[in-house]
């Protein structure tokens, strides 16, 4: 039973241009963390990701659906996690406040991911290990498939995974799963760092890797772009990414002059909210591909951006979504759709590594590469490991969110 | 100068089923309030509107902005205001929370109308006298339209007022905007109160009325606007409100039954974020109307909702998204549509009834009628006078939004 619940402000300055891009010059990489302690003695850890100033907002948001919980037994909680997404994503006054997008949406973020994690630590499981035993009936049981009815009904979410789901496809888990390296192109690093980093990469067995774009000067995003590619070859993944810093006719045109340096996608060229812009892009620069997610808050506008098919990669953050269930159904309707997930990583890949297997294993989606980005890695009691480019996979219990010092 | 900051948590509990909709079954209308306070002795009131619980969040997050606008002059600040509200609206961390959605944007939307009326008072002047007298130029330097440079540019926008402008239409603001009556159907309202409260508001004067929708049982919905339409005859206007209650599949089947009634609208029929059901539904139904915009947090996704043709009276609130200033830019896309702005009015029409006049007068919208709700009349300083269903415009300095005892 969960007999108290918390929440902690946790913020690490970054340095030196780390995690800096086009919009974000000087984050502070911070969780709004929320505790479930159980009287097993076990302690459920979760978090939505901010870049600081207003972390504290989410933690008291989360306050409010934590509070909810006393009292209540996980098992039971996650026999039906659903319809308890759905009634606190719609508590009538603070549905208000979204609904299902901005502060409250993070704070549910982190009080879902929470109950996932001490789920699986009291069933002596990795969060991924839990999720692919689970039949296609229980997982859609943690899903909140509202206002999908036109895509997604439980009834076709379930015949989905029952297609899909094939626990032979466990045997990555021996190999681990493929990493790319965000961390080579900052936006504020000089072009001679970016070069370095773009070797070492290599050198270290990262076959992709991401630049940071969106520069008020063109020439500058085009030449660093070329840049990685002659250090590269032609063989390694070039991912662009402009943080929404693009106006549309912006995009239209610089998009149009990277499309020679073969970027494997263009990340977040425009403003998240703006469907139609991007699917005027896709339109234009087709076949380049576009990627996005990291900044849209839920399923429906995902939704659209798959009806639009202007998203070609989708970036679903569990950290930035109400959590790991609404990643599921979002992974769910990208896999109806056939477009690839490859999750932004505010969690710096510590959740995401388990998703990714489950969405690999029961969904069918394909295994392609998983974001790292290691600077929080010292902040984790059990850090992500990287061998060679790929996530070894995580075995020890939960979701491997516990911080420490954080109790 | 404005030489102190503050934000105050005002809550104003309802009774008896006031305010309920199908989603919102107990609200409690409340308001974050941002006061700036000038060293002329004059204060400049604006704020947010919230269904109670998290108030607190978005007066915190108003505080952040506020802060910055210390030692800053009012005439100054509103002179160029739209590059003022770009840089808070991307401040780097606080972007992360939304962007331009949620807690921070109503949190932006508190300290904005805070400047406009403190602007309006220092001039002496109402605000919608203040926002006439503006010119062309004037008006755009108050707006920030990035992320709109497909749709309207600055140039475009001046060239829209310019064309659109006729000060002779001030002449509305002697005989006073018509209104219409939202109190007459709630939510929880039994059918006899609704059949009395239609009648009183016939005798009374209104000729348009709204009844709120989105029952789990269809046939309530159905008799219930029967029975208005019978007790109003065929000359009034009835709006029906589902308040995002409906699936896309259940707005098909019941707007379709709804049609014979001939609603002059149909409000918010699913998730406000679903531009692409709006759009399958307004195709489905023509020549039904739908009218949306209550929840719709920033001026990108009214330009989506403009561009799929699914929108057809935009429902703009000045105490949703980013304040005046977004609203007008929201109203500027609308003229360039042809489509009418009718705004909801989490303000109670205090705020808003300056800004339809404004919108008739400089962008030449239609003066069709505003949004009344009673409830909250008591608590302000300079309530809304409705006279035989007009507004009477208002004369005093400011921006109408003083509350009794907030200083």
């Amino acid at each position: 039973m969960i007999q108290e619940t918390f929440t902690r402000d946790v913020r690490y300055p970054l340095g030196h241009g780390a995690g800096s891009d086009a919009i974000h010059r000087d984050p502070v990489y911070s969780y709004a963390v929320t505790l479930l302690k159980d009287d097993s003695g076990l302690t459920g850890t979760g978090f939505a990701f901010t870049l600081g100033e207003g972390n504290d907002l989410v933690c008291k948001a989360a306050d409010f659906y934590a509070a909810q919980l006393k009292g209540r037994d996980i098992e039971a909680v996650m026999a039906n996690f659903g319809s308890i997404f759905h009634r606190l994503s719609n508590e009538q006054q603070f549905r208000w406040l979204g609904p299902h997008k901005g502060v409250v949406h993070l704070a549910l973020a982190a009080v879902t991911n929470a109950c996932y994690d001490l789920w699986a630590k009291k069933r002596g499981l990795p969060l991924w290990k839990l999720l692919i035993e689970l039949s296609p009936e229980q997982i859609v049981n943690t899903l909140d498939l509202s206002y999908l009815e036109d895509e997604l009904t439980p009834e076709q979410a379930i015949a989905l995974i029952t297609a899909n789901r094939d626990l032979s496809r466990e045997a990555i888990t021996k190999t681990g799963y493929p990493g790319y390296d965000t961390s080579i192109g900052w936006f504020n690093y000089p072009d001679e760092q970016i070069r370095e980093n773009a070797k070492k990469a290599v050198a270290a067995g990262f076959t992709a890797m991401k630049l940071k774009v969106g520069s008020s000067d063109p020439e500058r995003d085009i030449r660093r772009a070329n840049l990685v590619r002659e250090v590269t070859g032609e063989d390694v993944k070039i991912m662009l990414d402009a943080n929404q810093q693009w106006t549309l006719p912006q995009a239209l045109d610089i998009c149009g002059r990277l499309q020679q340096m073969q970027p494997y996608w263009i990340e977040e060229p425009t403003h998240p909210d703006d469907v139609i812009a991007h699917q005027q892009l896709a339109k234009a620069i087709a076949p380049t591909k576009l990627a996005l997610g990291e900044h849209v808050p839920n399923r429906i506008i995902f939704k659209n951006y798959l009806q639009a098919a202007c998203a070609h990669f989708i970036q679903v953050d569990a950290v930035r979504v109400g959590g790991v269930s609404e990643f599921i159904t979002v992974s769910l309707l990208s896999r109806k759709y056939g477009v690839p997930v490859v999750p932004h990583v505010g969690d710096m890949g510590q959740l995401h590594q388990h998703l990714v297997l489950f969405n690999h294993i029961s969904l069918g989606h394909e295994a392609l590469f998983l974001e790292h980005i290691p600077h929080l890695q010292e902040h984790f009691v059990h850090p992500v490991q990287i061998k060679e480019g790929v996530y070894l996979t995580p075995q020890e219990p939960g979701s491997s969110c516990d911080l420490k010092h954080i109790v």
